[in-house]
C-alpha cells in the first residue's frame, strides 16, 4: 500500500511527484510517459526562446528525477479506479483506501490520490498535421499569440475555444483566418455574439462549411488545403496554423469517484481538493485555466501539499 | 491610463508581469522591490541546492526583465486603491477604473488590477535574528522540514501555523523543541486537540511561557537564548530554527474593494477572480495555501490571463 499514487507525469503530476518525493511519501507515479504535454513545445523560425513563458528548465529537472527515482514509477494507463471506505476494509482505522485499476489488469492501492491526466488534444487527422507539429501547427494559440506580431495565422475549432483563440490573435497578427467547425447545433447567445464580434473584425476571415484536408509545406508548415461545402479547394498560406478544438479532460477514470464539470473536468477548490476527501487533482484535467507549464507546476504542488495535510491528519 | 497594474513584485507579481508584458498590455507593476521573500532563501551548511524545489531560475529571469523593462516599474508602496465604477467616469463606456494611491501621495489608475502584496512574517525582533536569518534563522518550516531527518529543530510561534509545522518537522527531525505564545485567548477544539497531540508525540518538546531572547552562534545560528516565566534563562541548541508566528497578508490597501476572510486574506476563486470585478489577486495576500515559490508562480500567472480576459470582454 502506498501513501500516495498520482496519475499522470505531466507538469503537474511531476511537480505533485517531487514535493512528495522530499516529503519523503512512499508515493507512485503511474503513466505512459513523463513531460505530457511539453514533450511538443510550438516552434516556429522566427520564434526565439526568450520570448515563451518559462518553466521547461523546472520540467526538465523533475523528469529526470522521477527517471533516476525509478521505483517511483510504473509506465501504464490507468483504466478506472475503486474506492474502499474505511470501515469496510480489513484493518478498519487505517482510512480509506483507492484502488488503481491499470489498463494491464495489475492494481496498486494507495491512501491518498492525485489525478494529473490532462486533457486529449483533438487531432484533425489529416496528412501534414503530424509532420508539422511543433514546425508551425500547434494546438495552443492562447500561448504564443503574442508571437504574431504583423504575422498571418490559420486557425480551426469546434467551439468557445477557437472563437477567443482567434479573438486574441486579431489584436496582434495582420491576418486571421478561421475555420468555426459546426456540428449543427446552434451556439448558445453569449458564442454566437462573439462569433459576431469576431465576424466584424477587420483583420478576420471566418470561414463556415470548410474543412481541412493538409498542411503542406518544407521544413515548417507553409500551407493548409481546405475544401469548402461547394466542393471547390482552396489553398491558404499562413505564418502559423492551430488546431483549437476543444480538448477533452482525461477523467473517465475516476468519472465515479469526484465530481466533474459540464464539460468533464474534475471540480476542484483552491487547494486542489476535489469532492472526495483524499482524491486531489490538478492541471489541464481541473476546472482551473490552465494550459501553462508555469501553472500546471503550481497547481500540481498546491496538490501534493494538501495530500500531505490530508496523510498526516488521516 | 494603464491597462493593467500589479501591485507587489514577489514570485506571483513578477510571474503576472511576464505574461502581461508579453500580451503586449501596458502594465505597470508598483512594488518597493522584486523577489519578494525569494531575496531570503533559507541555508544551512548542510543543506544542498538540489534538495529544494525549484523555481529560482524562474523567478530571476522575470525579475531581469521586470529591471530591464524599467518604465513597467515604479519603486513605490501602495497606501491605499479606489474603485471608480464605469457609469461614473467621464469617458462613460470605457469600463470601470481603479485609482492606486501610492505612500508618496501619487496615482495611477488602471482598467484592471492584479494584488500580489504577499504576507508579512512577524518578526521576533530579538538580536541575532536579522544575523542569522537565511544563516539557520527562518520563517518557513513547511518548505524545509525534509532536510532535518535525524536533526534537531527548534521552533517559536503563536498559532496553528506553529503546531502544523511542529508536526510535520517530528516526522523527519531527531528532535522538535516548540515554544508556543500565547496571548491568554484560549485556542479552539481543534487547535488544542492537534497540540494535545503534538506534546504527546515522543521527539517532540512542548514549552510555554518562555521567549526568545536572542540568537547565537558563528557562521551560523547554533543556538537560542530563552527566558521561563520564573525568570529563568536556558540555552537551547540545534540544527535550524524556525519563527513561525502568523503571517499578516498584506491586504489593507484593499480592504475596501475586495472580500477578506477571517484572516484578512483576499477570497479568491481557482482562477484568482476575487468577489470584484477587474480585481485579481495571487499568492500568499490570498486564501490559496502557498508559501512556494512554484505555487506563487502558477496563481501570478493565472491572474495575469484572467485580466487579460477581462480587458478583451470589457
Amino acid at each position: 500500500m502506498h501513501d500516495l499514487i498520482i496519475i499522470g507525469a505531466g507538469p503537474a503530476g511531476l511537480a505533485a511527484a517531487a514535493y512528495a518525493i522530499r516529503k519523503r511519501l512512499d508515493v507512485l507515479v503511474i503513466s505512459p510517459d513523463t513531460g505530457g504535454k511539453t514533450n511538443h513545445p510550438f516552434a516556429l523560425p522566427w520564434l526565439h526562446d526568450y520570448q515563451v513563458i518559462r518553466g521547461k528548465e523546472v520540467v526538465s529537472s523533475f523528469k529526470r528525477e522521477l527517471e533516476y527515482i525509478d521505483f517511483a514509477r510504473r509506465r501504464e494507463q490507468v483504466n478506472h479506479v475503486d474506492h474502499i471506505a474505511a470501515d469496510s476494509t480489513t484493518g478498519g482505522a487505517g482510512g480509506d483506501q483507492f484502488v488503481v485499476h491499470t489498463l494491464s489488469g495489475d492494481t496498486e492501492t494507495g491512501r491518498a490520490l492525485i489525478v494529473a491526466t490532462g486533457s486529449d488534444r483533438v487531432p484533425l487527422d489529416v496528412p501534414g498535421e503530424l509532420v508539422y507539429l511543433s514546425r508551425g501547427v500547434g494546438y495552443s494559440a492562447i500561448s504564443y499569440s503574442h508571437l504574431f506580431i504583423d504575422r498571418t495565422v490559420f486557425l480551426i475549432g469546434n467551439g468557445p475555444r477557437v472563437i477567443s483563440s482567434a479573438l486574441d490573435l486579431a489584436l496582434h497578427a495582420a491576418h486571421v483566418t478561421v475555420v468555426i467547425e459546426t456540428d449543427g447545433a446552434a451556439p448558445g447567445p453569449a458564442q454566437a455574439e462573439r462569433t459576431l464580434l469576431l465576424e466584424r473584425t477587420a483583420n478576420v476571415t471566418v470561414l463556415r462549411n470548410a474543412a481541412v484536408r493538409e498542411f503542406r509545406g518544407s521544413e515548417y508548415a507553409e500551407a493548409v488545403v481546405i475544401t469548402r461545402d461547394d466542393g471547390t479547394e482552396e489553398r491558404l498560406h499562413a505564418d502559423g496554423f492551430f488546431i483549437e478544438r476543444e480538448p477533452i479532460p482525461v477523467s473517465l477514470p475516476v468519472a465515479d469517484l469526484v465530481h466533474l464539470d459540464a464539460h468533464g473536468k474534475i471540480v476542484v477548490d483552491v487547494d486542489c481538493r476535489t469532492s472526495r476527501a483524499g482524491v486531489f487533482a490538478a492541471g489541464d484535467v481541473t476546472n482551473v485555466r490552465s494550459e501553462q507549464v508555469l501553472v500546471a507546476l503550481g497547481e500540481g504542488s498546491k496538490a501534493a501539499l494538501s495530500a500531505y495535510d490530508y496523510l498526516l491528519q488521516a
